[in-house]
Formats: structure tokens, sequence, C-alpha cells
């Protein structure tokens, strides 16, 4: 027995949501996007140079940069990307995240802010959301080292106020207060504006939900110049090409159809709506999603045993075994056809 | 003045290498391949369903692990990939690099190692390579946490044998041993079957160089498979989607065509025999590179001085200000036409 396996790193084993690849499936377990990406995106693709694969990618990441802060009406220098919102906020927490004091996000919140905490060795704090799934604002204004605030929350669906978030802010200038903004388009409550009053907000946002782009890996931060230099500063200390070619091709072509991604964005709230009605109808209740998923409980049957039954018929919805929140069904919002015949299964199964 | 600058991270700035940009030049200064891709490539993009992107890419990348391990009759259990070289080498550092000794790499060798030992807070020394640039064998027999030996080694372009390998092996057998084969296609001397017999030995190799896909960011790392196993854990303990659908079909194409990219790297090592004879009656000397490129010092003229003189011409090589090696330059193998053009105006600056 050799002793190198003494030096491994252990992990808690994670298990990510299921990729299900059936053809007659609807799939509504990773809030991915049920429309295809812009024409512009085909485009890019169809029109892309292969030959240009040969040479390493611009460092800067500028033509993807630039589309970004032109969508935004923000400067280059106010734009930081990555492989995804994942790899933006991993980055966020290496950059800014060096305190002694524990940084704070709430008990229920995207899964992954507790993992990198732990893999940066940052410690942290978890307040608890009140039974409402709301965040109390006292539990932020204590001493520590930075804040994490998805808005609209996730698994939740659930936004807090532009004047919550000011107070939040106003109540810690000493530290960086990150928002994560991954599903705001479903709602269209950006904080960026904030950027500019104050220089320690962080406003990340991604490509993979209304831009349907999930599988391109594409995330963005945007902020005051000095934050974004920080963050390009830790990454090119460590990384020199971290996006391929063919991300800074796509992702431009995504920025630059805004209106394409206005309309899929409107049917999809607009399917939400009718989502929400139709569950009410069904027995369910739910915070008021302002996402591309709805967070529901039913008033009789459990969670797991509607998931387990919609599995049956092909139909992937997400359920979490975490405490508080293990009697709930994550929804994604796919397009009409499938919520309706979503809701039609959905409806025989509690009818049994 | 706002406390929150207190928490940033403070990193030694980084430059990475010259990405210019002229219809003109001769860009020889990263190491890059002057032949497209494989036409493979070409059609794996044009035929790209550009609507499957609204989806996450398949979490265990198996696709493109598949076709790697068909190219190197291995099992897919045995195949680890990720966005470059550099996400494979970083990862299997945090992986295997867990022990309070040092680990040990030359002193002159890629210059991500020590980069990666600071990030993740791996103590680690670096033994000097002897005055020809070989390493001394039993710098690498004391207590350590691990060894990383890039074979060819990078800039100096040389190779160490087999039977070197083997014996730093047999003398590390309780550590994790790195052989990091960026450039091993253009020397066919890998260590991939050591990893049958030495099941602490890791390969790790890139489609950036050989393959002409620096642009894609597609590296692999390939050993036993519970070393394999430890490197997705600890991967997926933090990023579930690491790489995008475009990388994994690019990547299989690439895989799938290894007479082509035998073809362009024969080519290569022609070329490189050719330039090496042409430096040596210029008056350079160099070690016996084995690699896309040649590290060459020159008996009168300064590399700086001869570095400027091309870079006014728009032919771009490497110089690194560095202890030791601060009078080489990097010259990486172009086509043969760019190579003759570069040593007709070599030349023309030596002559003056």
């Amino acid at each position: 027995m050799s002793n190198w396996r003494d030096n491994i790193r252990l992990v808690e084993p994670y298990v990510p949501g299921e990729q299900p690849d059936f053809p007659d499936m609807v799939k509504l377990n990773t809030n991915e996007n049920p429309y295809p990406p812009s024409p512009k995106v085909f485009k890019a693709i169809k029109d892309f140079d292969a030959d240009t694969l040969k040479l390493y990618p611009d460092p800067s990441l500028h033509l993807l940069v630039d589309a970004i802060a032109k969508n935004y009406g923000i400067e280059d220098n106010q734009v930081f990307t990555g492989i995804g919102s994942d790899d933006v906020l991993a980055i966020a927490f290496m950059t800014f995240f060096n305190s002694k004091k524990p940084i704070l996000f709430p008990d229920i919140t995207y899964s992954f802010y507790s993992v990198w905490a732990k893999l940066f060795k940052i410690p942290y704090k978890s307040p608890e959301l009140d039974k409402d799934f709301m965040i109390k604002a006292k539990d932020y204004y204590s001493d520590n080292g930075g804040i994490v605030i998805a808005n609209p929350n996730a698994p939740t669906g659930i936004s807090q106020s532009e004047d919550f978030l000011i107070d939040i802010i106003e109540h810690n200038r000493d530290v960086i207060v990150i928002i994560d903004e991954a599903y705001v388009d479903f709602c269209g409550k950006s904080a960026l504006h904030l950027t500019k009053r104050y220089d320690n907000v962080l406003v990340v946002q991604t490509c993979s939900k209304s831009r349907s782009l999930a599988g391109m890996r594409i995330g963005y931060a945007m902020g005051n110049p000095e934050l974004i230099k920080a963050m390009d500063d830790v990454r090119l200390s460590f990384n020199s090409y971290p996006m391929t070619r063919l991300s800074i091709a796509v992702g431009k072509a995504a920025m630059e159809d805004a209106d394409y991604y206005k309309e899929t964005t409107k049917k999809i709230i607009e399917t939400r709506e009718w989502t929400k009605k139709e569950l009410k109808r069904l027995g369910f209740t739910f915070g008021d999603s302002e996402t591309n998923f709805i967070f529901a409980v039913h008033s009789s049957f459990k969670a797991e045993y509607i998931f387990r039954k919609l599995k049956e018929k092909h139909i992937f919805v997400r359920h979490f075994n975490s405490p508080r929140i293990d009697n709930y069904l994550r929804i994604s919002i796919g397009t009409q056809e499938q919520m309706q015949y979503f809701i039609t299964e959905l409806e025989k199964i509690l009818m049994k």
C-alpha cells in the first residue's frame, strides 16, 4: 500500500443535477431556457474560422468584454468575464474575501457559496431566512468579511426590494457586497445602477439562463474599475487564457441581440404566470417567483412522491434533500406547451 | 477611504506572452502550431447544432473522455479532461499535493508550477538544472510531497530519458509524480505506458500544441483510475460544468484524426531540424530540442537586442527576463516558409 493516498484531498462527494437524455423527456430540473439561443449565435458558429483555433485566445477577452459593456451602457473596464458565473463568483470570492471575519449569505441560497468558502478557507455564516424565505436585514448588520446575496434568490425564486439592498449596502460599506443576478432578467430589477453609487458593490450575471447559453459557460461581473482590475489581476496570476475563442465569439453574438432575448424572456414570464395559477389550482403554495422556476410545496402530497411519479413519465423537476426545503419541488419554466403537458400529467398524479 | 481594499488579495503582477496582431507578422513567441486544426474540427463546428447550447454540458464530459481513451488505447476511467493543461495541472496540484513536505520541480521549467504552488499554499523547492539544463536525479531522492517534471522541459526543449524517469519514479513511490507532456508529440517519447506499471504516475497532455487547438483550451491527464477519480471528485466538488459543449465536440473531432496530426507534426519536426542547422550556422548554441521550439543563445549578440530587432520586423519570439536564461531566445517553429523568412531576417540583423 503506497502512501501517496495520504496526500489526496478529501472532498464531500457532490452529485450534480441529473442530465437525463430521453427523446420524449420534459426537462424542468436545471433552470435551462427552453428556447434556442439567438439566430446571431447560430450565425457566429457557422461563420467561425476554425483556422484561428491554432492560436491562443486574446487574454484580455476584449471582444466579449466590449460587447457586454455596450449592452449595459458601461465601460469595458467595468466588466470581468469568466467560464459561467460559477467561475466569476469563485474568482470574486478569492479576490475580495480575505478577511478573518466571516462572510455572510443566507442558509437557503445557491449551494456553491459555501463550497467556494470552504475551498478557499473563507470563514462564513449563513443566517436563516424567515419562514417566508425572506432575508432578515438585521442579520447582515454585524461585523463581517463580505456579503453575497442572490437576487432573485435560488432555489426560492424570490426577490428582495431595491430599498432592502440599499439598506444592506449602507450597513456594509467596508466590505464587498456581491449581488448574484443569475435570474435577474426574469424580473428586470437589476442592481447594476447601484454599482455607480457604491464602489463596493459587484453585480454578477450569466448567459446561461435568459440568454439560452448554459452549454457555453459564459458569466460576467460588473462593478467599479478597481474591483474589476483586482479580479483580472487575480485571474491572470494563475490562468492566462481562461475562455475559448468560440466562447468569445458566441458570447459577443448573444450580447448583440438583446431584442431577441427580450422576446423569449417575455414568453417565459407569461408561461411562468400561467403555471403559477395552475399550480395554485392544484393545491401548491409558493413564494412569488421572479425567476424562470417556481419553488413549490403541496398541501397534501410529499415532494419526493411527486418528484418520483413525474420522473416515471420522463418529466424531470428538482428535489433537494436539504433541511427546511425537503418538501419543495423546484420546477423550471419550459415552453408553454411543455408546461401544459406538465400540468396535465401532474394533475393525473394528484388525482390518484 | 473604504476599508474593503484591505481584504483584496495581493498578487504578483503577471504579463502574459504578447499576442500581437499584425497582418504581416511571423508569430514565433507562444509555441503555437502554424498548421490549421484537422478538417474534422472544421466540420464539427460547421455541423454543431447551436440549439443544444441552451442545455448545460454533460458534467462527465463523456464524449471527449471516450475519444481520448480510444486514441491512446486506454479506458475512459483513466482519463481526466480540463480547460487546457493549465486547468488539469492546477486541479492535479490541488488533488495530490496536500503534504507538508515540499513538492519538487526544476528551477528552470514551466513558470506556472510555482504559481499554482503559491496559490494553493503548497510548499515547494526548485533544484537547479545543471549547466546543460539537465535534471540532476539525486536532487529528487530526498523526502518530498510530490514531483512535477515537464518532459520535454520548457522553455529548454530538452528531454530526459525514460531510464531517468523510471529512476525518479522508483525513488518516489510514496508521492504522485506528474509528467507534463505538453510537447511530447514532437519527440514521441511518452511515459504513458509507465502509468500501467506505476500507480503514482500521472501523465498530462494538451490539444494546444501538436493538435493546433490553443484557442480551444483542451488538456487531459491520464493515469490509474484511482487518481482520475480523485481529480474528478475534487473538480466536481466546486465546478459542475467545466467545459463548453463546443469544446467537447471540437476535442472529440481532433482526437479522431490522429493521422492528420501525425502529418503536421512530421512537418514541424523537419522544419525544426532545418532551423537547428541554420541557427548553428549563424552562431547560436542550444540544447537538442525535441519540442516545437528552440531555446538558443548567441555567441556574441545579446538576446534582448536580437529580440528587439526582430520585433521591429514584426517577427515575434520570446525573451524571458529571468535569472540564468535572460540571454536566451525561445523560438517557436512555424511553417518552413516562415522559418526561412525568419532565418533570412535574423541573418541580416547579425550581419550589421
